[in-house]
């Protein structure tokens, strides 16, 4: 029986991608908030938690993971069947190339678009919409062709770049222009155990 | 035998991870040299192999893969001893802790604040000092306890981070304060088949 705990601050894309899995994987964990507008991931004590100063971070036993990247590769090779991460070189690989968009123009495009207008962060809002539009436009020549990302089944690299995608609006870019992309959103919606970003 | 083509661009941090990881195998190649600044990348032609637009892109008989940090995976799953990518969940894990630093405190603090003054791009050189400075607050943390990022022995992580932390002064941010980050680029620097950023 897994002894999981997840620090997670509620309105992070990041920890939604770890909250989906968990409930995707039929994981039970213990949650612990933090405020990051107050910011409480930034604390001395924290900080001896993950260095970072960054949730989420997954607590199992006396293991601690840090990294959402991390946490998803952690809890599908230790607790999923294999088809959520293939272990065979290619397959894995197939995996990575889109676990590489999540953290690069959809954090850094569409992430960032979000938490300037939402959080009223310092970044730069054209370059970091126009980095946005540029990972989904790849999503969605992928997703013309594919219902999922990385394999013919959902495997994590969906589940690492459903989260922004889907909070695209937040950040004022338009899906309007992806068709695939939208599809592909509603496939994960209907999958069993999907959960809201945010509990009505 | 291994039949590898790499498209490649020699200034570029991400294609020297993969450059100094093939070469560290003791794989021989065909490397293609492109020219990012003449757009080489951004063609029509070129976005038929990597719809991204970017290098590097590496190229295994029928095969091709995209993104630095998939290629890594590949070629350590594929043709590399387990050290270099364990294959337990948990060594597995520590792997992909590093290769996210490489991704998001590395690549958009410490290689936008390279890209910001050494190809003029349009990036806020203080913010991407900041992140960067931030990365490496989090290796010097780590390689104060230990002479390798992710296990007892050099793996993909390294790779992975080495070649924007040794291009650092580039983006104007000092190692100075950084003894063991600097201890390590000497580690790094002195295995086997290691190569420099630009041959001599």
């Amino acid at each position: 029986m897994a002894d999981l705990k997840l620090y997670n601050f509620p309105r992070s894309g990041n920890c939604y991608k770890v909250r989906l899995l968990l409930s995707m994987l039929g994981l039970d964990y213990e949650r612990v908030d933090l405020d990051l507008i107050k910011g409480e991931s930034l604390t001395e004590a924290f900080k001896r938690i993950n260095p970072r100063g960054q949730v989420p971070v997954l607590v199992d036993g006396d293991l601690v993971i840090w990294d959402s990247m991390a946490i998803l590769v952690y809890l599908a090779r230790r607790y999923a069947a294999s088809d959520w991460l293939p272990t065979d070189p290619l397959g894995e690989t197939r995996v990575m190339q889109w676990l590489a968009v999540s953290e690069n123009e959809l954090l850094y495009g569409l992430a960032r678009a979000r938490a300037a207008l939402v959080f009223g962060k310092p970044f730069d809002l054209k370059l970091c919409q126009q980095d946005g539009r540029a990972g989904l436009s790849v999503l969605e020549l992928k997703l013309s062709e594919s219902d999922w990302l990385a394999a013919d089944n959902v495997s994590i690299a969906d589940i690492a770049c459903y989260p922004y995608v889907s909070l695209a609006a937040e950040g004022e870019v338009s899906l309007q222009p992806y068709p695939a992309v939208c599809a592909w959103l509603g496939r994960v919606e209907g999958l069993p155990d999907w959960v809201p970003f945010l509990p009505g």
